[in-house]
């Protein structure tokens, strides 16, 4: 059926996230013949991740089907496929199901959970980087607070009942936030047996402030809106272990939990085969200026595994949808320009500014120079969010869910629907979860 | 914070169904301490799993939180449990969460899918009785489409685009419907691979007539529409067996498919301990004309797993919504008028009539006297559907989906959020799920 785009050169694209989708938008009605990997059949918007983990947004919401997204593209074939090597003497990329020659390969593999090597925490504690690790997240909160209303003492509840999230970048701040009102308005009308008291959140950090990369009035902000929602802000404090039982701290404090959620740092997803010698650090690829991986021809890498090292950035971009969507747009438009003989441009990165939201009411904009708090701040946000999202019907639901929790201070619908099993923790994105 | 409770009578209800949730709802603001129990969290609204195995719906539109419904209700404690006996003598419930010592019980634990005996069919067919098996049937339909795109021939990819519903009753009329209008128009669309020929829907029934139990004209019109939208009804046909790639019929003919999704029977579910002389046919409890346990002063029965025999009701009432609620009501009223020590009422069916749909403005619908298929009863069933729905937010966001699903032609998010593993299909309601 489409066999008549074999005349075309063969650009293969690993990964549906923000930047993979862009790559392949860039390319429809190009001659070329595009093939789409990603090992799920779904794009994930990953910024509202956080709300699917705390129950106020389904799954479903923040997540889009990649066939029905690029219904109608008809030099692209979408292949639900895990990546096991790259060959590039060959131009040939390996894959659960077969061999799928390139003329071009993007690769815009993502970035998963860093756990700095430490086996343990890695073990016990949860990430959120997937819409399954978010879920399992989900059932793991609201299964600690059915145990917890089983447990005849005040001390027995309190590991159930203590959530210590370390990373406080905006992953972290946003669950410790999302979490703090969960206490805070839904804890008393679904769980009466509880005390509000009981429940404790902890936002842990290394560093000596919160939302790092953000401006000091915007962290100063952020970090006084989670205080006053009762959120224990634990800044200076590197984690040393965590037994699934009790989180320990370099300085000698420790935490009895059953929960402890680790959003502290994330690295490349680099594919078998990449040059171990264009690795640079958290596991990402160096590219030239268009996005090309270091040494190569027809490979380039974008977005979170990828690090364009720069005298003006000397760490590389950082990891947010911005970036990737930017490298995707440039990246797609350079291949076009390669195989019809003209010259590429160099990537030049427009920073958007950066917004972060804490609860309702509550959020952090830095555009640029421009810096404010609050209630506006939070209307911006959602804004930015809803039509950032994929699709109409996305749309409405998100905007339908989040004024009946406005309206309502409870929202979501808190379902386990399969239950989350500990003991199985040991490689949660591969987790095996039953089904009832 | 609820001991004082304590001092009233104990109703335990054992299942948050419709009927379980209609005894709890009667009891609220009564001098009784009611513990209402279930394996999920959640209630599930079951008219409407053939649009979460399909895709047209999300599981959390069709599920309500049974602690979001009954909060405020303070003399109610829920509890996630699974009963594991009744000691009737000692009137003592036993779960997984220890033993709970009642006065009054209600059995509500609803039916699940009857597979006859045959071992082979339970193993490699899909049942759909709760939200994990519709979300397993929907990646499992997902899967197997994915799976044809990669086989080179037409052969090879036939069982894969072959679905063979076994059982014509509601469940499997609207399922096929869904499926073939998935084909009609969908298919093109997301699968551009595929022909939209090579996808085939069965519809198999030992019955002479599709949709049993209602009337003559509304079967035939079913029939009708389930045939113009290329369905391959099979009437007087009875399945012999089914190893995973072939399913065989007893008058020889047979079908190569890799789905086989069976909604032939139901039985009740009765837990351990209720006296085995008071079981009637199809695993359900014999009950008396105030749906109590045959023999029993304090237990009660209703819904799916009852059977109230009388003269009219030779084999009980229909398994459907209306019977659990109304019987549901009438035992709330009835524990009430036993502890004020007022005589009880008789239960008196009230048959409000049947509506089943097959697809876009095709429904029947037998009210008494009154029958009348096509766009009316479409109308009918939708208004019926959305009022029942639990929850404002779930009624808004199904209406969404229905008119962006029927304005577009191509409903649905059809996300294989979990992948479904077939091999580990042995007992399909603890189903293990793979989590990525």
């Amino acid at each position: 059926m489409m066999s008549d785009l074999s005349k075309f050169p063969t650009v293969v694209v690993i990964g549906g996230g923000f930047g993979g989708i862009e790559v392949v938008k860039q390319l429809a009605d190009k001659p070329v013949e595009v093939i789409l990997l990603d090992k799920h059949n779904y794009h994930t918007f990953q910024p509202l991740l956080y709300q699917v983990a705390t129950g106020s947004l389904e799954a479903e919401s923040i997540a889009f089907s990649l066939r029905k997204n690029f219904e109608g593209q008809k030099n692209l074939r979408f292949r639900i496929a895990e990546v096991t090597s790259i060959d590039s003497a060959a131009n040939v990329v390996h894959t659960d199901i077969g061999p799928i020659p390139y003329d071009y390969l993007v690769i815009a593999t993502g970035s998963t959970t860093n756990f700095f090597g430490n086996k343990d925490i890695e073990k016990y504690s949860m990430p959120m980087k997937s819409i399954p690790e978010a879920l399992n997240l989900r059932y793991m909160v609201l299964q600690n607070l059915e145990e917890a209303i089983l447990k005849p003492s005040k001390e027995e509840r309190a590991p159930y009942l203590t959530f210590v999230l370390v990373g406080a970048g905006p992953t972290g701040v946003e669950l410790a936030g999302s979490l703090a009102e969960l206490r805070n308005h839904v804890l008393n009308k679904d769980y009466p047996e509880l005390a509000k008291e009981e429940m404790k959140v902890y936002l842990v950090d290394f560093l000596p402030k919160v939302l790092g990369p953000f401006s000091d009035e915007g962290s100063k902000a952020a970090e006084g809106y989670l205080t006053k929602m009762g959120v224990d802000v634990l800044l200076n404090v590197k984690v040393q272990s965590y037994d699934g039982h009790e989180i320990k701290f370099e300085d000698g404090r420790s935490i009895p939990t059953r929960n402890v959620i680790w959003s502290a740092g994330v690295m490349g997803v680099v594919p078998e085969g990449v040059d171990k010698a264009s690795i640079e650090r958290g596991n990402r690829i160096r590219i030239d200026n268009i996005c090309r991986v270091a040494g190569s021809e027809n490979i380039f890498a974008i977005g979170d595994v990828a690090a364009m090292i720069t005298p003006e950035t000397p760490k590389g971009h950082p990891g947010v949808a911005q970036v990737a969507i930017q490298m995707g747009e440039l990246t797609g438009k350079n291949i076009n320009r390669l195989i019809k003989g003209e010259p590429t441009e160099p990537f030049k990165y427009n920073d958007k500014g950066s917004l972060a939201t804490i609860g309702r009411n509550k959020a952090i904009a830095d555009l640029g120079k421009i810096k404010f708090q609050g209630f506006f701040a939070w209307l911006i946000w959602m804004f930015v969010h809803l039509i950032s999202l994929m699709g109409g019907r996305n749309k409405i639901i998100v905007f339908i869910n989040w004024v009946a929790s406005y309206m309502s201070y409870n929202g979501g619908s808190r379902l386990i629907i399969r239950k989350f099993e500990p003991e199985q923790l040991v490689n949660k994105d591969t987790q095996v979860a039953q089904a009832d």
